[in-house]
């Protein structure tokens, strides 16, 4: 019987609904109480708000981690109450994801592969009273609630054929330069790019006789390090961040302030003899 | 024996304690020494600091989504270590309700019903050393704890014929006209208002012909929409939000800032032809 | 069984990973894959980013309220992917303590005792893949995991003769006079010192005659007084807090704020007949 208990995944949820309200303690409430023993994890209710692309990074880097089965709960939900579809998503890998269809889901399920999407219609499986404004609540959680019990995802609504997707901007490569950009900052100031180990890796390749630099914009040009404490305390350093993505930070600080830089500031990378 | 184990209750726990400290952390470790295996669930630690006020809103607003006989500790206690006493609450919907009786429990307390109300004086449902400062960690906890484990609420102290009430402002109807206020601003910045829809209804039904506008103090009228994604981005919305009361927000942004408006803020509704 | 699954002790965590991002989320998720059915405790993810002093205070005001034999998970790690080691240490209270070897785990170990500390060295008991950026997810959080199900902490690696200490500042007497400083601001904006009870207690014991007056540098003196709430509203109070430490707050208010002071202001404590 441990046996049987440890087979259940945990639910995992991820949302924009902050720490102030009892919007997350809602959801976790409805979730206790139509999946009694689930254990419930919190990944993050700090995205910021609203931001749709936060949330899906979010998701593709946490989802792994977990154990395979687990039922993931992803709310950021600007247009709540509108045309956007409540979905759930069988993924190849056995994750489960239950969200709006706004591309929140989208790089995770991307990367764990798609098995099957439903839209989440049957009124069995959400509360009896439906708000307008508080889906993740009356909607999400108890799909996440039921998928955990054992309702099969089939149960939830009729399949969809396709769902919203996200797609991030992807760097250019012209000659000895790649053109990327910032996409998200962390927490720490860590200023997370687009650019990934192997465009760099190919960069490298064709220019054998060349270092590669890094700047933000017009900034100082820094080679790539292995870690964060690689640099001295103050200094900017660039390295590959557990997003396996090219990241700029502070060694002890915060880059985002220090560099005055956010989303979308350019970053580029040079093979050159000097 | 799984059976016997859902039909535990979660201990859920909502605190002002913020997240930069161990506060919280102390709290359910706690509860963790004296109720092993209870499921401890963070409503939020986020409540701004010593504010009776949102935390006894956000309590209302959470105990009835978890399951029937939860035991929720709530610790907001500006006066701890003076004269306002420790309470636990037993409610006839089932919940029991643990903290400072300074009002806070008073909302959900009123909502859920008292079936009775005990002053914790019993020292043997208490931490052996009691500081001044930190009775979450050093009473209230403990006595959650120990309702969990089965303590009969009349164990931990004296029934308590009267507890400290919250009276929220009631809105003024005169003819036409509503006159409400902001009564709490959520962590996306949107305006909770102390009106309900009922008293909306009613003006309706009195002005059949008219239509009815919502505006912040004297800024522009607004009519009430289903949900936030009605409005256009960026644009202020009035509708009826998860707290079942008149909100205003704005699209995909934050309408405290935007508005400049929090707690207190005039809110008019008027019936009118226009 | 009950009784068996009971005897298991929670995993406690404590990191600078913050809320906006899903640091915290991974390293949970890490744990729940190798030690299904282990309870999560998060204690905090708010210490300031990289303050190793925050960190160690934290995790030694909170070790003893858990079940003796919890699993404490701590990460704050400026160094990561540098020459500091991954440890765990085994106490005398029976606490087990993870997290980098900076200091971090040490005002805990001191308290409850180090019975045995190692370097986390075996492959066996991380992940397949270590990033050179989030030890916590790669290194400690699977350590973590492996000792809750039951690895013997010398299975993690090699015996340690020393760890990394973090020496507070302490207080200086002279006369009629203590020196002390501010070394902590809480969340309320408490301003906690070095300055303990029985340090005031054998200056109050050489002048029998004298009154105890506490002032923040050049600031108003103070009486100790029992609680906050001894103070009226918006006053400064100087109280022993649940640090046991003398603490300096503002009743309802926000010291750090009000009376503008961090961490290392003087305080000056005096014993005068006036």
């Amino acid at each position: 019987m441990a046996q049987a208990r440890r087979a259940k995944p945990p639910i995992a949820i991820l949302t924009d609904f902050g720490y102030r309200d009892h919007y997350a303690g809602a959801i976790k409430g409805v979730i206790a109480a139509i999946a009694p023993g689930a254990q419930i994890i919190d990944i993050t209710h700090g995205i910021p708000a609203q931001s749709i692309v936060a949330g899906a990074l979010a998701l593709r880097e946490s989802w792994r981690y977990f154990p395979p089965k687990t039922i993931f709960l992803a709310v950021v939900d600007p247009g709540v109450g509108t045309a956007r579809l409540p979905i759930a998503i069988e993924t190849r890998a056995g994750a489960r994801l239950v969200g709006p269809d706004n591309g929140l889901l989208w790089l995770a399920a991307e990367d764990a592969g798609i098995a099957r999407a439903v839209h989440i219609s049957s009124r069995r499986y959400r509360l009896e009273t439906v708000s307008a404004t508080f889906h993740g609540r009356d909607i999400f959680a108890p799909a996440a609630a039921w998928l955990w019990r054992g309702a099969p995802i089939g149960a939830l609504g009729p399949r969809l054929a396709e769902i919203a997707r996200l797609e991030l901007p992807k760097p250019a490569v012209s000659g000895r330069q790649i053109r990327g950009e910032v996409i998200y900052v962390d927490g720490f100031g860590n200023l997370v790019t687009n650019i990934g180990r192997e465009i760099i890796a190919s960069l490298k390749a064709t220019f054998p006789e060349s270092r590669v630099w890094v700047r933000i914009d017009r900034g100082a040009a820094m080679e790539i390090r292995g870690t964060y404490g690689d640099a001295p305390t103050g200094a900017s350093v660039a390295t590959f961040g557990s997003f396996e993505l090219l990241e700029i930070a502070v060694r002890d600080g915060n880059a985002a302030e220090r560099l005055k830089a956010g989303p979308g500031a350019p970053i580029i990378v040079t093979a050159s003899k000097k």
